[in-house]
């Protein structure tokens, strides 16, 4: 292994901690397996007497706000998960910083079926809506941060940058700021706030992959 | 790496992205394997006072119905593990649609604990058999659609379409139609549901194994 | 690839499907990782009133039950682990019955955390003592039965027979039956029914380590 | 592959064991992903009735100290965790002794989620402050003699011995030794021994990563 030309002293390559680098990015995937796993936990069976059984579709069908807070927590942490799968995939190498900020971006991430229990629980209540957007857009900033550093300390493949940069700037700052945009709206309306999630979801979601199609025609073969 | 012959645009090869599809396919698996083991969570250890404790052999003898439903889950959630481990075994490459389509069918199989918990409590009841029959043949539905996208996209490996055409056309389909069949008949007999269900799973498990041990006899080389 | 002079016909050799059987290992690893780490739920925190605060101390004490209980099923699941682990590390290929019987022997050690949580709870009722040997009796045997099939279909790797040969023949088979005979046993003593676990622990616990260590000496290169 | 000039009798080499010690690691990772995930359970939804859903900001300000150990303790783990990855990263190989230490010092961080909610419940009582010192005191001992054992059986790559040399010797120790300091300390105060613990935090992580980098510098390349 020779010392790659724009890392950083303390930067580790990949290619020589291939090990150490497969257990950040499975230990993180593990974490997000769960935690998008725990949001089944805040479906709660009915609890009925005897007599009371027939009521169950009824209960069951009552339960819809819960399963669109599952519905929508498991889309938002399936598009974080493919987020950072992509931008540790367009990395060379890693460092202290970005194992530690890796780390405080899975903590607020775990916050997700917490947050999720609480807006499922009190949906027009504009202290859940901003609990929700206040995890979401602290999660948005820190991978933000990470993409910023990791192009700075030379971390990401040459051929990589391109998707690297789709994060950084002003737009890859967007979906943090939009969250914390939407916490002072949601005191004033709740729908409000949750109609600019869906278009962070939309319009975000959208844009991160059209370029990445055009990075790969443009590389077709490795 | 060359450009495969028969993959579309957007496609990406599995050998050039050999680090991004295993993490697809570890996330896929960890999340199968959390909700599989959150089954266990479903079955309450019987709260009894001090007085009453020799009644724990009958209290534990009582709760057959969610032992049988523990039991009929991990099976479930065991045959939809086995079917996506070579559904993916068969890919040569994967896209933005399979990636999210995959993130929608683990969504309806995270569901399955929840959706046992009610079974195994209302077991009797039509809206329990209908909540538990919805997801599973959703869950089969997405897997059919994912079969069916991948071998138009040219993302199965040539020596590995025989094993992902037994999932197609109508015949992929029948696992989902049965699913929702059995919801109308749920209303007038939960028994005669699970009896379709128990058919399913075992005729389908058998239908899909055949093949691909004459495919393997057929190719004993690689 | 060629085929393997032993291996019989449905059976997959395992360099020519190295992913698959990796993913089985590793759906296998989450599932027995999630059940260890599951035990810790049993563990209830003392609900105390803002005046009894001062009794927590005596409260933590009194949970030594709970603790003893978690500690023994974090070695007993660990054990298992160590074994599946081993029997697996000697397979060079597997079959569709070797899938299906992990299957079954995972089922039965999820509900591990439940039985653990029982034996906790009511450890001095013999049906406590009866539920918890009952499942570890059952593993042991899904593991015992594994073994032979894998050895009679040439599933093993020759250099690791004597590794899998341990776990055969009624040696192999005295674990399941100890578990087994300690469940009358429990009925008359329950204290009786638990120092056969010890013992059981103890001495196959040693028995399966020798040998290997001979094997290495016997074969110190590849 | 040869036999390692200084490794004893009974060691695996982790070049001809390398699927069965990716297996440990893997263990390792999951268990540790899934007790930081299990974290987030601790955090109580606040339950109200529909006429008291205003104070719902108010109960979620009171989950601070909850929100506290949360932090407090993915930090812990998460460091844990990374002192885990870089021992194991220095190994060439494992033996029986070390696996099962290995068990021994997951089951202690396994029970951080149940210290980390008995302190965020009892945060001013000293039993609830001893527990959680214990706890990671002990899983720090274990530690230090995993890495002990590691250096006597010449069980670290020869380049790595620096990386585990970091963690043996009264320096290695102190950790341990600090967090059972604050046990009786915590009994005078409470604050000051969770000072202790901060102080643990900041000066231990400090010093463990300055060698690394002055290692990689002095042999950058491979």
């Amino acid at each position: 292994m020779e010392a790659t030309a724009d890392a950083r002293p303390g930067a580790r390559p990949r290619s020589a901690h291939e090990t150490e680098f497969a257990r950040i990015v499975s230990f993180s995937d593990g974490v997000l397996a769960i935690a998008i796993t725990l949001l089944v936990l805040n479906l709660d069976v009915p609890r009925l007497a005897s007599a009371e059984q027939s009521e169950l579709s009824e209960r069951l069908l009552e339960l819809w706000p819960q399963l669109l807070a599952y519905g929508a927590s498991f889309a938002v942490l399936g598009r974080f998960w493919l987020n950072h799968h992509r931008l540790f995939g367009a990395l060379s190498g890693f460092d202290e910083w970005l194992m530690r900020h890796n780390l405080l971006y899975l903590a607020l991430l775990v916050l997700v079926p917490f947050t999720t229990e609480v807006l499922g629980s009190y949906g027009s209540e504009a202290s859940a809506v901003a609990a929700y957007a206040l995890v979401l857009g602290a999660a948005a900033l820190v991978n933000w941060l990470m993409v910023g550093h990791a192009l700075r300390m030379g971390l990401v493949r040459p051929e990589a940058r391109y998707v690297a940069e789709q994060f950084t700037g002003l737009q890859g700052l967007m979906t943090s700021i939009l969250f914390f945009v939407s916490i002072p709206i949601g005191f004033l309306s709740t729908t409000a706030a949750e109609l600019i999630w869906i278009g962070i979801f939309v319009t975000r979601g959208g844009q991160l992959r059209r370029p990445r199609r055009r990075l790969e025609s443009a590389h077709p073969a490795r």
